[in-house]
Formats: structure tokens, sequence, C-alpha cells
């Protein structure tokens, strides 16, 4: 098992530092494949090779150890400068590549997809994506570019985000599984530009060759 | 109960069509509230009021319930035609108008988030959209307009669409929830139109009194 390699040195497994870092990493995998409910406490340990009144002693109860290893933690301090920096005209590029990012990275898209399926069942898990990634990051970045309506804007990037993920990821639509990031990045930035900076009346976003002046 | 009411008269509860319809109603609720894992054949039937043989009698194993009465039945003949008649550059508005409208009818807005809750967890129910929606009307939606890559600017508009879905009812992002459904379509219209029309090479959509030629 990886985890035992950073268990520190003479410290017998199942015990201190060494077992929270097994719980939490059975506890992540299980909750991202399954849900919040699927998972026992119980089959939690098993997999950690501790006992199961470990988890409890470590994390109390299961929710509380959903949110602790489900969490989305993303440097908002860094990140939010980082997409603000350049042109408003290609901020929909850079917040594309930032999800293609996030949901290419292993741990990443583990969590945001563990978020999801949980989402389902759990408003706790539900909780933490409004929380940690609109209200933390999108309608901050849609309030700083100044144009009306930032929470419905953020909103809407929301949704193209969740739903690239579930079709890629979960709902496994062929050919989206298949196709480079790169390009789902390109798909994406023109639409998250428009939800950002354009017109939301309904007439705002047109095809380019299209005959509608 | 109101399955009550559709039971033949003279039949007793718990036989015949009326414990079918009765199991059925059960199954379509606990599917869509839990996901494929959470409810079982004994709790779907106590919720029918009939014995649990009946379950078994009526619909075989767990997955076949499901996938009885979470199924997405469309009417492509007249769905299909209906959308494509009018302007191409209102495609995205019709299609709008049709996603809005599933998703505010109680009955088909109950089977589409059941088949995204059990996505999750299960891959015959992602099967069920991807066949269903993508596949049978997305795709060839998108193939009659004879723009390239149909497969891809269907999956995409199917993004969208469960992004939409999972945004507003699972997630349940504010502002969404308390968006009208014809905002919602409104805000739709333009990303649809441009995934089922517009040029895909990341260049094809801009914002009206964007400063990018």
């Amino acid at each position: 098992m990886s985890t035992a390699a950073r268990r520190r040195p003479g410290r017998p497994p199942g015990e201190g530092g060494g077992a929270r870092d097994a719980i939490a990493t059975a506890a992540r995998r299980q909750f991202s494949e399954q849900g919040f409910d699927g998972p026992s406490l119980r089959g939690i340990a098993a997999e950690a090779g501790v006992d199961p009144s470990l988890v409890k002693h470590h994390f109390g109860d299961k929710q509380r150890l959903f949110l602790t290893v489900v969490d989305f933690p993303v440097d908002y301090e860094v990140l939010l400068p980082r997409l603000r920096s350049g042109p408003e005209s290609q901020i929909g590029s850079r917040l594309a590549a930032t999800v293609v990012g996030v949901l290419g990275d292993p741990d990443t898209r583990t969590r945001f997809l563990g978020l999801l399926r949980a989402a389902s069942s759990h408003p706790a898990a539900a909780a933490v994506l409004r929380e940690r990634i609109t209200d933390a990051l999108l309608e901050p970045l849609a309030a700083s570019l100044g144009h009306e309506e930032p929470r419905l804007r953020a909103a809407m990037v929301m949704s193209q985000v969740v739903g690239i993920a579930v079709a890629r990821h979960i709902v496994e639509l062929e050919p989206l599984t298949a196709t480079e990031s790169e390009r789902i990045a390109g798909l994406l930035a023109p639409v998250l530009q428009h939800y950002l900076t354009g017109d939301l009346s309904g007439e705002g976003l047109r095809p380019m060759g299209s005959d509608i002046p």
C-alpha cells in the first residue's frame, strides 16, 4: 500500500498519523466511487487496515469524515488573481483551461466527482460545491468583471462546468471521453466567456457566419 | 394514495395491474430520490403495500425494475420534426424551451433526475441517458443540420443540459432555483444554438459589443 510509505518510521501501522492518512485515503476513494451513502465506516476501516474505532477517533461521524476528505481545497488567493490577469476577452479561455486542469488531475477530479456523486443524496456535499466553487471563486470572479447579475453568471458557468464533468466522467458520453482536454477547453472557452461577460438578454451570443445581424 | 384511483374497480389492492402500478409508482419515487443503490425491493414493496414476491413477479430483478420505471420515454417521431421545423437560427431557442419543459414537468423531471442520480453508481442508467437522449434525439438533430462533427455537437449540448439540471435541481445553486423557467430557457438558447450550429474551432462565439472583431 502506498500509504505505508508515508508512515513515520518506527510507528506500527494503524496508529497515529499513519492511521489517519490511511483512513483518509480509503475514505476518499470509496466516497468518490460510491457517493456518500455507499461506503460504511467499517468498510473504510477495513481498507485502511485499522480498527473501526480509530475512524471515529480521528474523524468523528461519517458526515465529518466525508467533508474532511472530499473537501475541495482551492488556493483562491492564487487562483483568483491568476484568472483575472490578462485581457477580459480571454477570461473564458483561462477559466476553461483551469476547469480542464482540475478534471485532468487525478486528485482534484476524484474530489470533484466525489462531491458531485454525493450531492445527489447528501446536502452537505452540495453545500461544499456551492460554497467552495461558486460562492468563493466564480461569483467573486464574475463580480470583479463588473457586468450585471454576477451571481447568475457564476451559476451558469457552474452549470456548464458540472455538466462537462458529468457528461464526460459520469455519463461517459462519446466522443467527449476520447476528446483531448485541450479541445474540451477550446469548446468551453467561448461559452464561459459568454456567461461571464456577454449579454444575458438572450440575444447576446451568435455564431460567426450566421445570417442574423 | 393516488394509484388507488387507477386500479380497476373490484380488484383487491396488491393484485394484478393495481399491484404493478403501485410498485412502479413507489419504485420511481424511491429511485429518483435515492439513486439506484439506495432503495431495496423490500422497501419498494412496503411503500406499494404489496408482498415483496410481487415485485419479482412483475419486474424481475432490481435492475430491470429500475430501467422499466425510470426509463425516459420520448416520442421522437413527434419531437424531432418539431425541433427541426422553423429557422435554423432559432434551433437553440426551440431546444432550450424543450429542455426547460422536460425539467418543469414533475414526471419527466423525476425520471431525468432519477437517471442522473443513478448514473453515478450504475452504468445502466448512464446508458439510458446516452441512448435515449444523446443517440436518439440530440445526435440526429445535430446531424440533420448538416454541420461538421454532429456527435461532438450533440455531446456538448447534452453537457449543458445535464449541467443545468444538476446545478438547479441537485446542487440547488442560487439564483438558478429561483429563476423563472423562461429566463433559464433564454440563457440556454444562445449556447445550445452555438453548440449545434456555431464554429467549434474555439473562435466561433462572441459577445455582442465585444471589442474582438
